[in-house]
């Protein structure tokens, strides 16, 4: 299902190890596509939390989330085709596609099912997009952009299953590294897995790479526990952004080889540290952008004194409403 | 009005030119006590406009606006009585003295008006300050809270026209300088004129200091016009961080001294930039925070081809519900 005229076959990515040379090389590519956004470091008293933390606001990102990194990335590797781009996403990742299509001027078309918000789908189509709503779920529309994309010859964007995308969304790290230097550890979400193996690639081997999951969508626990990616149900506060419904085996296997920790919370956890980041710093982030602080705020994951640690606020594509 | 044991008398304030040496100083102050805020460089094609400009997230700063800066200030340059402080405001300025206070151990009295919004005098209570509801306008609550200082010789914390107070607000600029390295124009917000004194006085000898009032509230303005601070009508969507009646004699004298520019903006223009914001780059800025980036995207002000403008986004204690 994932192969194609143009996308990556599955026995192609398994023997495709990710480098750090690949995320230099997306850092290389996509450096005039991408803002550079900023980190903000809270101290005590800050937060309840005894610990001096580094935010990467990630959500600052064009689009509102990380996404435009390995969407640009993996666009810009490759020659496109006439026909442009395709994918499949009613959320995140779809803008980012959009996104990156408009400002890249390519034709693009995204798959959506029908459970998708009616607010995302309009904000795809504001940045030129056609969208396609087909399907009752996420996969169904997958497939139908798999067939399209068979028939126009269109470049498939993966939502994290490619290594351009995740070596594109590794570039977070590399960047925050250049900002702040050397830390001890990185706290990530988790949905596909690849804002991870890129993060992990580029840090694994030196810094402490802890993953954050929604217990309600344990894609990379239930990987770990199986020793392969298994399915999961998606469910809970988190599912928009972090609702994969397995993670892919590049992340598996870059997280098993580099010796990242994986870390549940609840989603009370996540509404509590989406609250409290809104009430200390006004970030406001969606509940996916505050899954990695919940770690920390909710004591799911404990630093070691001095360590200095690295949270990755990955998305703000948030109603804000209740944040009052 | 405005003296009192502890307060500086009109005739003291009006010798004392600020000066850059003042604001090396209130940084030295506060290093410990105030957030470093993050600046998110934003280039083509995002917004309106045809600039590349630098966004100083000090909305991101503790109690969501720059006010600490100048309330630590004040208090650190003092040797504070036992009774602690005091200060008049029913927004940003009473939730940054509440806020100081607390971090320093000190007892605090906060007056506000009988208009004040609850969520904003709970906020005040929630930092463990006294909040006395008094006077149907701030001027009135202000009298009572000099009353109040002289009975119990609380240090006095003025919301802006206060030298050290404009020092500490200066401090945004220091911080900006070291962060982005020279640059061209700073669009600044002004109520009361505190932070645009010292954002003048750092920068005003080689970097243009544009300030950006609301239409509905023009006290740098009016007061240009007249010679003299002078009273205004206070109204409109940015009155409740904005809404000084009169600019402090200190920040027109800078104003003067420096060459600021003035150029008002109508509530319209905050509003789209607000909004803007919020959709461009997921900062959720409050109308006052907005007021300075109207300027530029609604075209009230135009930079020079080439020049790299900074704008200082002030604040964020906004109810975010109509930015979904």
């Amino acid at each position: 299902m994932m192969g194609g005229p143009v996308g990556f076959g599955p026995e192609e990515r398994m023997n495709q190890v990710l480098t750090r040379q690949d995320i230099d090389d997306a850092a290389a590519n996509t450096s005039e596509w991408v803002r550079k956004t900023p980190v903000l470091d809270l101290h005590l008293p800050v937060l309840t939390i005894k610990q001096d933390i580094a935010l990467k606001l990630e959500l600052l990102q064009h689009t509102g989330s990380f996404k435009p990194r390995g969407a640009f990335n993996r666009i810009l590797s490759q020659k496109a085709p006439k026909a442009g781009v395709i994918a499949a996403s009613g959320g995140n990742h779809g803008l980012a596609t959009a996104h990156a299509a408009q400002r890249l001027h390519l034709p693009c078309e995204i798959f959506v099912p029908e459970i998708s918000s009616p607010v995302k789908v309009a904000g795809i189509r504001k940045l030129g997009a056609k969208v396609v709503i087909t399907g009752k779920r996420y996969a169904d529309a997958f497939e139908a952009s798999q067939k399209r994309a068979q028939e126009t010859g269109a470049l498939v964007v993966h939502a994290y299953d490619q290594p351009e995308v995740a070596a594109g969304q590794g570039t977070v790290a590399r960047e925050l590294e250049e900002q702040i230097g050397s830390f001890d550890v990185a706290l990530v979400a988790v949905g596909g897995g690849g804002l991870l193996a890129g993060v992990a690639t580029w840090l694994g081997d030196r810094t402490r790479v802890v993953a954050i999951e929604p217990q309600r969508i344990p894609t990379l626990a239930s990987a770990l526990k199986h020793k392969e990616p298994v399915d999961v149900d998606v469910d809970g506060v988190a599912a928009d952004s972090l609702g994969a419904r397995r993670i892919s085996a590049q992340a598996l296997e870059v997280a098993l080889r580099t010796g990242v920790e994986s870390v549940l919370v609840s989603d009370e956890a996540i509404v509590e540290a989406r609250r409290m980041l809104w009430e200390e710093t006004r970030v406001a982030a969606e509940f996916g952008g505050a899954t990695a602080l919940a770690a920390l705020t909710s004591g799911a994951w404990k630093a070691s004194p001095g360590d200095r640690v690295a949270v990755i606020v990955c998305g703000g594509n948030t109603d804000p409403s209740d944040l009052k």
